[in-house]
């Protein structure tokens, strides 16, 4: 039957069996299996942010089996961590909610303007964790762009010739751009592209704001007239810049926010044509039956049931 | 039959059997098939410049099966772009043009004075997607030149190992160079120079100007008095000065421009011994009918069709 | 029978059987054999302060095999040291007492601000010297962190693969943290939190003050009251923060100090439910029959033989 | 028979049968085969200063067919020249001439103080291209020396592995010389040592002045009064600071210079035990005819045949 | 029988065979086999110092066989020198006396106040020319000490692997340390101890001085009062800090001094429980008979045969 899943698969035709394989394993698991549309919840937040200040608000959460236990009840498509999360618990729940392992990470003992994460697992790691796919983040804009797109190329390789898919979280930092120039039109749609040109299979970016933040682009973005005011049009902008929507763009949550501000932003994702949201500390900081529940309404609205 | 094409073959004779049958494919390919001339498009901007800037003037274009699709209508010799781009679409076009992976890339979210692009493929990537060469950038006068050679030196070495050709753009820039001497007379012969010795099988700089850039060179051009006054007497310099006709030499089109001025260049390329252009803004960022009469012209000059 | 040492290798659940071996080594050896609690002797002083400042306050201690025999005479669960001591006494106490290998160490030769350990031995060097665990050293804060977690990710595999236990020493220092901030209860719970999450089995930590370092940190600890009064409380927290108890967490002694002030400490860590400590200097610095019992003490105070 | 030739094959007595066959080759090539003298034709000065400099003054000189010609033409023991220059010619001229691959090299367009320059070839490249020696550069004295000495460290032990001689051409530079101590007669003594102590067979180095350059060095030659006042004395110093003439030591021939001094000059190397020339602008930078005569007249001088 | 050289292979015992049979080799050779004493000629000083200052005040210097033979005639238990001495004579001296190849070399025409020596030969070379152990000097305080600890740690771990003794030239220096610091009691003792660490099988230190250097480091010699005032109880201090004596130590001549200053210091080396002397300069650059006398004076005093 040709439905949406196989319609996306087909944009992976250069891909082996393996990661087209792993891809599907993505979008036909959870509620949202075979709409095309992801829900997927990442636990990142201890190693980027500190322990206190991601597991206090609510300290279940400090124990690595809560989020399996949390993706797996409130129906997300993949569950993403660093390997310390995933080895603690990957055996307990092995084959019930396909797996991404993020195989860069980044603390803030030591911040830097240019920021650059370190490696901390590997392919070799996905593999015998038994993941679906790999996740890596680059920060274009950092002076240190090329190191880690290098080493995105590298594992990229590895992973696809092992079967694997390969998430890639785009995020504009450092010290060539304004701090609103992190979230801008211009620069987000530009850090998709990236992604996509350096091989993803599926690209995690923010929110754009209607902000232009490069002279020369916002020359083009004006003269043209490219359609940017609502926040459905500035995703739509976006998935067109991923390969014209021939590529998973999926859009992240950010830091704890109002529900219905949440719900606001997973229509315009619906909307504008995203493929849906990676959500952390707005699901997991939060007692888990209220997670549950607030997880569900966001694959509500990509799923149509909800308005 | 000794045509053209076995005659430039017979440059490359310490090449093996595929290499050698690899840059037949691209001088035997599209309407300038056998001519010894090639037209070729290349789609590396939306990396180099970002989505909106590359593709909003032609939006078709931020599809990837556009520019194959293009590249086929206009009978180009081959179409080039960076990984992305190719694993996008190579599926569906396989075997009807002869493919270039670019395999190092940069973008302007983090801009320098001493360029350094990433390496953002792979000799591998490019045999698994059945390419007839590789592509690589090297920024002469870069203070990060030896990183770029020596990338270079390996990619070519693996590429020639596995029976691909080597294209390689080289640009001068970098802190040692006016903004006037990167497209210097005696920088640009130079820079043609330094990638055929590098083992370049094809090379692609820009054209040049009749500025004097470095002042050893300067005495040397005044003194014998080397003919450069016209673009056609530059292009014939360039070529000699990569190892006298006896590696192919490619001019690229730079920004979208009037399309006289293009033709006009061509009609210099062709006289001045070059081996033809490489041709990417002024072609895809026009709607696609015209693009591809646009190109046709140009085959026409360099086949003596047009004058 | 499902004794503590069972549970704690179900912890471990992802690793193989070679690792969980050489955990329930460390867990089985010695006095507080199957108690779940551990005590190390480590003696890398002598690289890490020199021989005179480590050694000549009980000059026995120059001679490697010392070490050996004080480890073995008090019942600790294992003796770590760099591989010139390791190698200097490995075939005559073969067997005797589980060994780590401290795999990188720093001398005070040549100090910085922001610290970087050598890789001084192997994983290889562990199992020929038939080694149950390595040790490395990270320094979360310093400059050179994504070096030591990178050196760590690729120690930490291949220790694994070849079924070796990894032991990290988690200590924040550098130029972004005041020398408060580096026993800070929020900087130590976050590093336990990283070694936790680079894929540490057993994680060794400084014991904390209440002191707040980062802003962002204090703000949660102090919105959400978490309780850090007692040094109970502490080491409570730190072994929440690495991850939730499913992770060994022992505790460091530090310079030498009054006895009762290290029994008050070791009723702490096993008030809050540490694993145990790791003490050097205040074992090997006094006659060896008076450390015999000073470390069959705090031991005692682990069993519950001891108030 | 013990001829000269098996004279200096005896220095090379630690060496595999391969190597010792390839040093015989350029021992037993051209006008000089079996007198133990060489004069080679180096052409890389197309990369080191650019084409036009190089090649304008004698525009056959662009073509890389010449120079093969020109050293076979003129009975050179071999001809020397970059990856790309050899590729060019080399199945042309298979086995008609002993060819020596220079594995770096360095260009103006971006220069530096303390140079280093770039690998571009390989000993794998120069075993598929049938030469009988590769040929490395180091400039003692670059604060990048240590990065030269260890690429040459690699490179010689790969090319004696695979039966290759190694050609080094030893030439100081860099910011802790001054111009006239780059030939000085001390600096250039401790160049050929350096070369001969990282395992060169051949050592080719620049004619010394009598400056003496270190004040450590200027205290010995000065008490211990090394004759160094005529061009002999001082090659016959350089030789000897080549393990005392058990290392081939050839001197480079510089920038174009009118012939009586080049002929000088060669008498004086022939005279204080050197083993030959290497020249290059002296000889391609004039018409064929006129550079065999040339060549073969300083041949002349070293077989005797010509005062 | 259990004499002297067996009870110091016994402290090697987790060494394997081929290692013990090559540091049995080094302690059973020359005059003083079978006493556990060892003087070793060491000829790197053309790489270090240059030609002219190493040769020139005794010319047979400059030709490489003159050290073999002068190791051999001397009696001394080794020879010790980089790759090309080596090479350039090893086929001639093979089997007559053990070697030791220098790994790694620094020379004088670049100096710098953090030194880093270039790594000028390998373990692979080392085998080739049937070497029985590999040199590697390490500079503890130098900005590059982590660079060459772990240079050294590979190159153990491949010599250990092979069956080859390392031996380690341990030399404080760098920007860290006061010129009178590098040979301080305190400072030389750590750097003894630093060589033992990382593995080394023989350990070369400069003769200490009784400055101290440290703070620390004083207050514990002082507290303790370490007895360091003769020269012999600071060579009992150094060898005590290299495992109490379960490791080899021995003690450099330095620069070229009078007779009866060197043979005081091997009378206190001797007397202090020191394994021998490492002597450069003090031979070579005298006539060869006065050299062998001269050397054979110091292996009867450390044979007790001399006073």
């Amino acid at each position: 039957m040709a439905d949406r899943v196989q319609e996306i698969l087909s944009y992976y035709s250069s891909d082996n069996a393996g990661t087209k394989t792993n891809i599907a394993r993505l979008l036909r698991s959870g509620k949202l299996a075979g709409t095309g549309k992801l829900v997927i919840l990442p636990v990142d937040q201890g190693f980027e942010h500190g322990p206190a200040r991601s597991f206090a608000p609510n300290p279940p959460g400090y124990n690595p089996h809560y989020h399996f236990q949390l993706a797996i009840d409130a129906g997300c498509n993949a569950y993403a961590a660093p390997l310390g999360f995933l080895e603690a618990g990957v055996s307990q729940y092995a084959g019930q909610i396909p797996l991404i392992l993020k195989l860069n990470n980044h603390d803030v003992l030591h911040d830097d303007k240019d920021p650059m994460p370190s490696v901390t697992g590997s392919v070799k790691d996905a593999l015998r964790l038994g993941c679906s796919a790999v996740g890596f983040t680059i920060y274009p804009g950092s002076t240190h762009c090329n190191a880690m797109y290098e080493q995105l190329r590298a594992i990229a390789e590895e992973a696809k010739d092992n079967g694997l898919a390969v998430v890639v979280w785009s995020y504009p930092r450092g010290s060539a751009l304004s701090k609103e120039g992190e979230t801008a039109m211009d620069v987000v749609a530009y850090a998709a592209q990236i992604a996509a040109q350096l091989g993803a299979h599926i690209i995690k970016v923010k929110l754009p704001t209607a902000h232009l933040e490069q002279a020369a682009a916002k020359k083009v973005y004006e003269s043209i007239d490219i359609p940017i005011k609502t926040l459905a049009e500035r995703v739509k902008h976006v998935v067109q810049s991923a390969f014209d929507g021939r590529r998973i763009v999926i859009f992240s949550g950010g830091a704890k926010s109002e529900d219905k501000n949440v719900f606001e932003e997973a229509r315009a994702i619906r909307d504008g044509g995203g493929f849906g949201s990676i959500i952390g500390r707005n699901s997991f900081q939060r007692p888990k039956a209220e997670a549950v529940k607030f997880l569900q309404t966001i694959m509500g609205i990509y799923a149509g049931e909800v308005q």
